[in-house]
């Protein structure tokens, strides 16, 4: 079997921290792995597989030594470096939301589309991880009738906005018990004992970019730019696990029998929906899962059309680092490399 | 001017104490103050308007004395005493669900429907907390067209579960920072770094108790019994106010500048939507407001003629105990007392 040489930049990241871990679970065919982060990690030691690595920059030796670049940064970092990985001859798989866009960057989710890795050019992008739960939700019961429209709000958890969010959420818990003085540097406002109605910028439209990137990436995902899709995301004091309200409205009646069926065989994705038990999906049950948790599955009451479910995911596992080593298993099972 | 005299059932629980403080900030015409709770509170000493007051049973001589009693206790409670305190000759205002669909009790949202306690004989019910803020913003902006379809999702605090849901989320909070067990007594689940898509036991619809009383209670007070309306409603780990996501199809296009001048100018509605400032509604600037805070308002983007918005509302305040004295303040407003 072959063995591939990879290299992760954003390694002592909340998403680089887990991507290593599920590398090792999941006995990812690995020749060398090289470790990336920011200047004032280089040299830091990490352990991985027993052995010790060092934190190194990102050279050109470095990325043409590679056969996959893992990056999970910022858009700069992102835009700076998977083109160099990808004119250098490694296949970079980015998780921000620099190339999502890009028609000729295939963003893929592989339970889902696995097929438009066939046409990537270098670079592949891993969608938002609001994202990713949601569209293998939405492409499961499309296969059932036409969805005509969806509505979406979430309860994201703040390990979305990196490992400092966590530490910012305990920070402002700690003062708030000790009545000292509250520090806000991540979020726009404090998020302990509160939600914010905010995930990045502000568009025109009065949408964020969190929601018109959940909106376009799904589209994009689901090849369906006709899909009618709104969305409201929210964060939450929750430390991991995304949860979303999904109210979806098909072309025809879908009775939920079908609906269970459909979720219940589908990869990558487990029903918990027992709500004479109170079982359900929450970010407490999701965490450290692959699989994305569904439940509350229900008709519309609203609309003869419509179902509505929640799910949960953990954002930094099939969210974000999963979803990245899937598709570099599916590039190679594809031989792609 | 006339005065009354008004009992609290309920005086000590977390509607109750905000009932007592609002009561003294609107200078409410009284005459007599009788408290009232459960048995183990009885002969307990309350501060108001600089006098004690102490808790005593509910006797019939108590009801027949009070123009006004407000309950806000158990459904069993008010089941028990609402009727008895109608009998009497005095006006039950009750926050539970026990008479919130009985075609001879008004449900009253005072800016909404104050003209349905024309007909009141005796018991008065107040809306579930969440549906409150959202009959207020649909009242509104149902004056610009015919609403078809509305679907909201919630993100409502601990502290709609009464005070010893907030002592469980501190108490979670603290053992998850020692390290030692978390009790679960309330809520179904850990509430702390979690968030739980159920509130109030399930239907055989699928939804639960909650979300049905949002949905039949908003077309009851709206008049509109063929509304299509569907809720999911999520606790958050928030101690006060509650918060909503509202997708709103109209009959026709609205457009954004007349949704925005009908809010502005709307009995207890603040807008607060500056997107530039990061200015929206959340917990912690709509806790100890009377008014419910609206914002992010705009056109949906997967349909013509729906509006987006986002809303925070102190439940214990406009959600519950402020909502009653404005109830109380009507009647006498109107003489049907």
């Amino acid at each position: 079997m072959d063995r591939f040489n990879l290299a992760v930049i954003g390694a002592t990241g909340a998403v680089g921290e887990i991507f290593l871990s599920i590398l090792e679970e999941r006995n990812f065919p690995l020749n060398k792995l090289r470790l990336c982060a920011s200047e004032r990690s280089l040299g830091k030691k990490i352990k991985f597989a027993n052995e010790d690595h060092y934190i190194e920059p990102v050279t050109n030796e470095l990325l043409s030594d590679c056969d996959f670049v893992f990056i999970s940064a910022s858009s700069e970092v992102s835009l700076d470096i998977a083109p160099r990985a990808a004119k250098l001859g490694s296949i970079a798989i980015d998780d921000s939301s620099a190339f999502r866009m890009n028609k000729t960057v295939p963003l893929v989710v592989p339970e889902v589309n696995s097929k438009d890795l066939d046409q990537h050019k270098g670079i592949v992008s891993i969608p938002n991880c609001s994202t990713t739960p949601l569209t293998m939700v939405l492409h499961e019961l499309g296969k059932l009738a036409k969805i005509n429209r969806v509505i979406v709000d979430t309860f994201q958890s703040v390990s979305g906005a990196g490992a400092g969010a966590v530490f910012e959420l305990d920070s402002q818990n700690h003062a708030m018990y000790e009545n000292s003085e509250i520090q806000t540097s991540i979020h726009p406002h404090r998020i302990a004992f509160n939600v914010i109605p905010q995930i990045d910028d502000f568009t025109e439209s009065g949408y964020t970019n969190e929601e018109m990137k959940m909106i376009n990436e799904t589209k994009k995902i689901l090849h369906r730019p006709d899909l009618n899709i709104s969305a409201t995301c929210v964060r939450v004091p929750v430390k991991i696990g995304h949860s979303e309200a999904v109210h979806i409205e098909f072309e025809q009646n879908i009775d939920i029998e079908s609906a269970y069926s459909a979720l219940s065989n589908a990869p990558g994705i487990t029903l918990l929906d027992d709500t004479e038990k109170n079982h359900y999906p929450m970010p407490i049950n999701c965490e450290h899962k692959d699989d994305v948790m569904v439940g509350r599955l229900r008709k519309d009451v609203s609309l003869p059309n419509g179902i509505v479910l929640w799910l949960s995911c953990d954002n930094l596992r099939k969210g974000a680092a999963l979803n990245a080593i899937q598709i570099a298993e599916s590039i190679i099972e594809k031989r792609l490399i």
